[in-house]
């Protein structure tokens, strides 16, 4: 029996999620909803972002058949995650917790570095998601990143990525200054955005020695899989059928078939347009 | 007879365009509105920014009694500058026409580059206007250098404007190359983005030898003031009462009045928050 699992994002940063997903769990059917009429949700209430990510998680379990929800956005995970699990009847699974139970199996410290949109960090979401498993969390929003994940600024060996090293590096060297100055000894960084796993490899050169960098998009893909099947295996996927993958967005599918593929790290194919209202 | 003048953004970049406007004519009231709820105006529709375009404007005049208005954003300007007229029953000025203008009497080759966001170079409406004055326009979009300014990485003397230095020469490099193959023959810069001029130091040191800047922010407001008041001078501006501003906002008032006053170049003061619906 092949699963349907529904990803849903304000944009498109998600697909990163939904790779995640793909690379465990091969044998099944995605279905993503990127809302990209309304993004972006960090600067909306938390009843306007209720209420769109429940109409989209309603599109993607009545309309697409959903029979798991994955919520691949920092933003509506940490403000909606409540309404969502409202407004439909299959299992919800954010990125929020997942990620900070990964970076707490990683750390020996107990503190934790988390760098993500301004929207993610005013929600302090992962600071209370750490805190709830005894660890000191210390957040920093680094706003550059995704316009340069965007752009494709990524390449280490060209003048545009390293542009984006440049940043890297006094983003990383304020956050290790300030989480010194509250005495944390951190030893662990994490990325708490779905578009910073394209940056990992720069990431990684630019962290200090000893912290390890943790990524919510892998984090939540492996807790949903644990979820979904724990029978499922990389073996068992050998023989299972080819993935099967529908994108849709609200708006912007030019940009979502342009960049996403980027993300999703294969063709996203046709991206549909959907209406879910203003 | 103190004017009423309003200025309206779908942000706070336009704040560049009322500092222009202030130092042409402190002897006014302006009233600025940003509908920070529903930016990014940029990836709407045309008949959705018309929609929300025709609401600020009206705002602006019935409530605000504005007897003027400038359209200080260039989307709203590329896409919705006649229903504006429609809605309201003042005279309203655009961003583009002026800075075309004011690329038209600086220009000796006849060929122009415009750098903006990627709406209003998706729009063409600069081509368009620079056309209709015959001139020759190659635009190129630079999503990175909006959030660079609003990370306040604009200083040349700190590690943070020299990434911004390097981002400005890639993409000047990138456009001066393209153009070239096009067979153009630019000595005009024109900054298509009301957030732009506050890189104009970074800009004006990385343009090639005889490029001139020219900035739509500056053009909008010159051209504001010839229409509003011919008889104005800076020397009758010595003795005028001070300057009025009042600033409203849809969302984000914190944003705004953090960030607001680097734009203006003065405090914007307490941003008084107002329901346009949804």
């Amino acid at each position: 029996m092949t699963p349907t699992i529904g990803v849903f994002d304000s944009g498109f940063g998600g697909l990163t999620v939904l790779r995640a997903l793909i690379e465990r769990m091969p044998q099944a059917r995605y279905a993503f909803l990127g809302d990209t009429a309304r993004l972006p949700y960090g600067s909306k209430s938390r009843r306007t972002i209720a209420r769109f990510a429940a109409e989209s998680a309603q599109f993607l379990v009545r309309d697409q058949g959903a029979e798991f929800l994955v919520i691949a956005c920092n933003t509506a995970s940490a403000l909606a995650l409540d309404a969502i699990q409202d407004a439909v009847s299959v299992p919800v699974l954010g990125v929020i917790e997942p990620g900070a139970a990964a970076a707490h199996a990683a750390s020996r410290t107990g503190d934790v570095l988390v760098i993500a949109t301004d929207a993610t960090v005013h929600s302090h979401a992962y600071t209370a998601a750490c805190r709830s498993l005894g660890l000191r969390a210390f957040e920093k929003a680094c706003p550059l990143l995704v316009p340069l994940v965007e752009e494709g600024w990524i390449d280490p060996s060209t003048a545009t990525g390293n542009v984006t090293a440049e940043v890297i590096r006094i983003y990383l060297a304020e956050l290790t200054a300030e989480a010194a100055a509250e005495d944390l000894n951190p030893d662990v960084l994490l990325l708490g955005c779905t578009h910073y796993p394209l940056l990992r490899p720069l990431l990684e050169a630019a962290v200090p020695a000893g912290v390890r960098v943790i990524d919510s998009a892998q984090a939540a893909a492996q807790a949903a899989v644990q979820i979904i099947d724990g029978r499922l295996s990389p073996a068992s996927a050998v023989a299972a059928p080819a993935t099967e993958i529908s994108c849709f967005a609200t708006d912007s599918v030019d940009k979502f078939e342009r960049l996403g593929s980027r993300f999703l790290g294969r063709p996203v194919g046709q991206v549909q347009l959907v209406d879910l209202g203003g």
